[in-house]
């Protein structure tokens, strides 16, 4: 699977999954993003580096953020973007996925961004692409999300140096959680050992299924900790999990100032947004000052264009 | 309300309401527009004093014309323009308003352009937007529509020179009419006094709500009005006004030839368009000499930079 | 219908249809094509000929592959690209498609590029622009699809030199596609006299409907054909046509590998997209050496920046 991200001289030809992406390879795409990290109110340099080149937004999930995220940081860059409402077209008229691609690049689209609710699409896709075509994965299944990996070491490392001593705990619903596998394989590629995966026992994964310890308590997970990732929790999960409300998620889970006083002083809160304030995250946390929740999207700019620069240089 | 408007030094810093914008304010925006007015079928020059700000069009409710002609005006000055369809996306996962906003601040979004059907969704952004960043209200409930009220009287002025000395009636659903209430505001602080506003009873508002003087009779209102503005009927609202049919309405509210031959002469005809012609106006008045209606449109885009503009100089 | 196209000068002023439009202008068009084909994979130019001009998308019927084809011609030829999702807006409210098109031009909207599901509408909105106003029809009715003939026939010469020594088949759905009968209309103009027309005898058009002969037997259709086009079936006029399932139709009608070896050695395959691979075509066909379906959606964008840019010229 992760074997096709990579071209004849071991550079990242797609971005489908974290894994068999080695340590160097994620430092280098760390670095690039430094370089573009602009801060909020300053008018963000204008690149040419994907001048010419068209970026396709293919979002079989809907989502705001991330869509807008991809389609600035492809614009910043000089490409030009085009957003397909898959929904409302081709799907209607039954185009298989394969034909939606091939039309795509016939048309000279360069690289597209997938973001699909069944495992193995962006991989399908890449595999078909032509020669110079990029694939760039934006969320699959519940199983890999690379681009949101990368923007939660970078930021991460923005705050914490050295990841070989860090303790990481990740707090709600791992089981259906792409989110935690990408940043847990980026996590354990860059040496991190302590990571610590919290939830109701019914929304753990399977041993094995990714790095970490696991268990049910959130304060002994998020005991001592340097970083700590709180996941959205959906409404039906719960419910499957046997929680009976909100508000006992937030009791059990949820991430407020008490249990923050568990963690190591100076300990930072991430979450992937968007977030249920209230359920998994206290406001007071949510804004906190050691939250870096705001500063993760705008790193997420930065990291998706350090991956879409890497493909043309 | 209307103080979180400006900034230290008095300058606008988000348009939500006109009330409380001054007199010399309001012209300079005007003045500025006059700048940016293009013929239709020339190429519209290309600016810069947006260049690297990102415009995103945050419409809750559909609208083609304004969504399309916000999105024009933020191009033509060199912006990048986002549009996020609300329905569609985020609000779909639950995302606050307020976290909606800080996630697109935190990708550098520096414009937010928001259209909602609530009342105060604006002034409550503008209050948690960073300091750098500028929200414009599109279209508020029944409440506020300042670019319209600022294209109004813009379009006015380029008819008839003294706003002290005009007579302007307005006709239809006053209640419930957002472009009526920021149209009234602009004319009385550009010192107009005669300000007449007809409707059937139920669609007029409460006394006091707006200024100008309240009737029943359009043929009474229009009489000797150099300004003719006939507002959008609803049919739902018809039927609670009690007005039997659209025939109904046309023949009592309606502008037809007749009705407008008791204007002045030379008297200008307005709407904010979309039309329902035969229902509010007649088509050979919507087309006719009189008619400044699609001039509005053009001057709508020229507006809307003007402001936009005017948040960075 | 076909005179509105034309200015005073004969120039094409809007592209309504290829009825009327003569083998000289065809060629013209052609000829401008060629210069704008790209290399799937390169970079393509970014020319400025419609620099400070705007173009709508108004697609009331949806469709990605024709969308994204033309907003990408426009913006490759340097034009703002306005895209108005017509299903969620001014419908809505009901405005009149007159009135649509009064308000984008009065915000400086050029070129309007418009598919609809009913017959006349690119003419109507032909007939009531402005001056200086250019439609482009993209997909009216079972009528007419021009940019799609011009591409065919684009297509066809860069494989075929002589359009007048060609043999050419058309098979499937021939009664209500508005592909064939636009491709036919461009090939009887460029002098091919061959031109066989098969289909279930109920998706056959009335005699005299559109040139060509006419066929129930795709074996005989295909028999020397230099140029073999297959044409989307769509479900529900299977069952119309009485054809039991999509099995018997691909027995019948589908284009396999022993079907087309009865076309002449060489023969080109041509598909407008999106296919039902394994109902109108076997995927070894679609994907074969003698398939020129992907190509068509290159020639596509060419073809659509050869008719902008020849508005501006």
């Amino acid at each position: 699977m992760s074997d096709i991200q990579f071209d004849a001289r071991g550079h990242l030809k797609h971005l489908l999954t974290l894994e068999g992406v080695g340590r160097q390879t994620l430092l280098n795409l760390l670095d690039r993003a430094d370089s573009f990290r602009v801060i909020p109110g300053e008018a963000p340099r204008r690149h040419t580096w994907l001048a010419g080149r068209t970026v396709a937004n293919l979002f079989f999930e809907p989502s705001t953020r991330t869509r807008a995220s991809f389609e600035l940081a492809a614009r910043r860059l000089g490409a030009d973007v085009l957003n397909l409402d898959i929904a409302a077209s081709s799907t209607v008229k039954g185009e298989s996925l394969q034909d939606t691609l091939y039309t795509l690049e016939a048309m000279n689209v360069d690289v597209f961004v997938v973001r699909h609710k069944d495992e193995g699409v962006q991989a399908l896709m890449a595999s078909h692409a032509a020669p110079h075509v990029h694939v760039l994965n934006a969320g699959e299944a519940h199983v890999s999300h690379p681009t949101q990996g990368l923007l939660d070491a970078f930021t991460i490392r923005r705050h914490k140096k050295d990841f070989t001593q860090l303790s990481v705990a990740i707090v709600g619903d791992i089981k259906h959680s792409r989110v935690a596998r990408s940043a847990v394989r980026a996590l354990v590629t860059l040496g991190t050992r302590d990571i610590r995966l919290a939830g109701p026992k019914s929304l753990l994964p399977k041993k094995g299924d990714l790095h970490g310890e696991f268990c049910t308590d959130a304060d002994e997970a998020v005991a001592g900790a340097d970083v700590v990732m709180m996941l959205r929790i959906q409404k039906e999960r719960m419910q499957k999990a046997a929680v009976p409300s909100a508000a006992a998620y937030f009791k059990r889970y949820g991430l407020d100032m008490r249990r923050l006083k568990r963690a190591k002083p100076g300990a930072i809160v991430l979450h992937p947004g968007p977030m249920n304030r209230g359920i998994e995250i206290a406001p007071e946390v949510a804004d906190g000052p050691q939250s870096v929740i705001r500063e993760q999207v705008t790193n997420g700019v930065a990291v998706r264009m350090a991956v879409l620069q890497s493909f043309y240089t």
